[in-house]
């Protein structure tokens, strides 16, 4: 047992218990390891938390054996902090070392391996050099190197208690931030100046970092949800949207809430009642048994009352935990079934007016009897600020 | 022309200008185009810049072919924003849509080449599943795939005026929020209040966002610099350091500053003289035509004074822009000529005592005679709070 862990509030126990659970997995499938090499893997097996991921530079590994601790193959510059975790195994290089950036580490604790899993499948990406890569499977010609996305996935989705109270309490850091809102969002504020007292709101608030916040404030609505904000003052007639991911200990609150400024027309006020009653569908059959693609018709029939296009966005929710973005997706091709203490996002949208378009989102657990919130519910109204 | 570029402060032409460069390095590599996906080459050739780069769901294409504007593949939520941008090939897909994540779309782009670029060299990852990167060479049999990163490096890591004009913003802001910190880090205050308190004034100083802040603070002197902060107070004789990389428009500052609360013992003082002139030396060696390593060399020589172990870092800077760590590495295994309009950071680093370790860093631009300071250069003593 170590005097500390660096991700506040999990025991050694939870991380055994998340190996374990993959040991389980990787036996069923005839896996001797697994190679994990994304941040919120890493952090998940091991509770190494750092900033430091934001450097392209170096590479981080850890291998999951078929028994026992992972193994961290990591630059000699994380080897401090990874001791302060509960892995006892941990190789270092001194990196960057462009000639060879931990492959032969690599090399040397896979060659045992006949079946090595990786992530390749949705919603996954190759965290290290795609020539690193081929060097390490040439270097490896007996080992076959399986999609572990499934596997991984149906861990991660599945939220601990310590995991749930940590999403809960970003969720009340966020949810307190929003109520804050009207105090600085007003006609002739410009937008950026929103969003800086937004991200310092969640700060004081208790957030650890504000890294992820989009929006929009346009007359009568908005048209796209993903551009930075510019210095446009807040006029009467807007619709103004932010949609924020705070991180408290490496979980996400991702949720965002609408308000009319000055006043609120007819369209905005109908577009945000068919969403809010959406959302209450969605909360409604969050329950275990259904699957993502019930949930996503329970929203879609109430959207469809005022947009039955479908939507561009794809999905109407996703999970959340150590990522902005998790699986599953609340969407058509999704058929996982929804399991307690999953932890997701409910994000309706549809289309209104000409090419106007809104958007609402909470953030709930996956009960027995349907969703349980984590983030404060939006009014039953448009609000007017 | 379009009526507004997302990425404020560039011109049309300064993307064509980019775009432009690329291809006649293209033509002479025998390349048919580049094929990029990642933030960075995304924003530098078309100045798309969305923080919905932190969801991991979608993948973002741009091809750049042999001649003419970039096109961009991109997922359908995407397309009102790079309109804005001066592309005007835009093909979408309702993404995320797993069995055909815009790899079609790709597909149909890349059929009449023979040779693509992609980034598979150092400090590059692959930004799409790797199963779908197989899928896409396996649709692909006549396209050779080869290695663009020396391509790529080498246009972005000199920098256009505007580039440097942005740079210069972000790292005065950086130096504001700095010479701040005396007025909330003092004994007694938490670590983690004191990162908030950054952040927060690192917000109201003017940057878009405060992503990257990492340090510690512990008596006589630190001994990691990659941890989160815990709720330690600061006591007496502790050494503070606070490490930033904020943004504003997309561009990144990283630099770091030291402080002794209420008293400096004599060897932090002595590690803090010894990097203050490993840093002199470094801007004095920062002139075109020498290499990166050896920049390397002239730090290292002073840093040799107190520690001669050529530390565990591995490197003493790297350059700066869009990425919070880009190329060249200040390193002995990087022999890139420096060129005039580099941006670098200078970031000395030594160890000292029973294990402990000060670093520094300033933020610099290559001239002909030396580096030109972007970051307000650090007192020339340990400043005591």
């Amino acid at each position: 047992m170590k005097s500390s862990t660096p991700l506040r509030g999990f025991s050694d126990a939870e991380f055994a218990a998340r190996t374990q659970a993959a040991q389980a997995l990787m036996a069923a499938e005839g896996l001797d390891g697994l190679l994990m090499m994304t941040e919120p893997e890493v952090q998940y097996f091991t509770g190494f938390q750092t900033l430091f991921w934001q450097s392209p530079t170096r590479p981080w590994f850890v291998f999951i054996p078929a028994s026992g601790k992972p193994i961290a193959i990591i630059p000699e510059i994380g080897a401090r902090l990874m001791r302060k975790t509960w892995i006892d195994d941990i190789r270092t290089w001194p990196a960057p070392r462009p000639a060879d950036d931990g492959i032969s580490l690599l090399t040397e604790v896979l060659a045992g391996c006949a079946k090595v899993g990786v992530l390749k499948g949705h919603e996954t990406q190759l965290r290290m050099p795609l020539a690193d890569w081929e060097r390490l499977v040439q270097a490896l010609p007996k080992v076959r190197f399986a999609d572990a996305t499934q596997l991984v996935r149906s861990l991660r989705m599945v939220k601990s208690a310590s995991e749930i109270e940590k999403l809960a309490a970003i969720c009340a850091i966020g949810s307190a931030t929003f109520a804050k809102v009207p105090q600085f969002a007003r006609e002739g504020v410009p937008l950026d100046q929103v969003f800086r007292d937004f991200r310092r709101e969640a700060l004081a608030q208790g957030a650890d970092s504000a890294p992820y916040l989009v929006g929009a404030s346009a007359q009568g609505g908005y048209t796209d949800v993903i551009s930075p904000p510019d210095g446009t003052p807040l006029a009467a007639g807007d619709i103004l949207m932010l949609d924020t991911g705070l991180v408290r200990d490496g979980y996400f609150c991702d949720f965002d809430r609408n308000w009319a400024v000055g006043r609120a027309g007819d369209p905005a006020r109908r577009a945000y009642d068919v969403l809010w009653r959406a959302t209450q569908a969605g909360i409604a059959a969050a329950r275990a048994g259904n699957t993502a693609q019930d949930l996503f018709m329970a929203m879609s029939a109430v959207i469809a009352e005022m947009d039955d296009s479908g939507g561009d966005i794809g999905r109407l929710g996703h999970g959340l935990g150590l990522q902005l973005t998790e699986q599953p997706s609340l969407a058509a091709f999704d058929t996982t079934p929804l399991r307690e203490n999953m932890v997701i996002t409910l994000e309706p949208s549809l289309s209104y007016g000409d090419g106007l378009m809104m958007v609402h989102e909470e953030n709930i657990v996956v009960t027995g009897q349907g969703g349980r919130l984590l983030s404060t519910p939006a009014p039953d109204a448009l609000p007017v600020i």
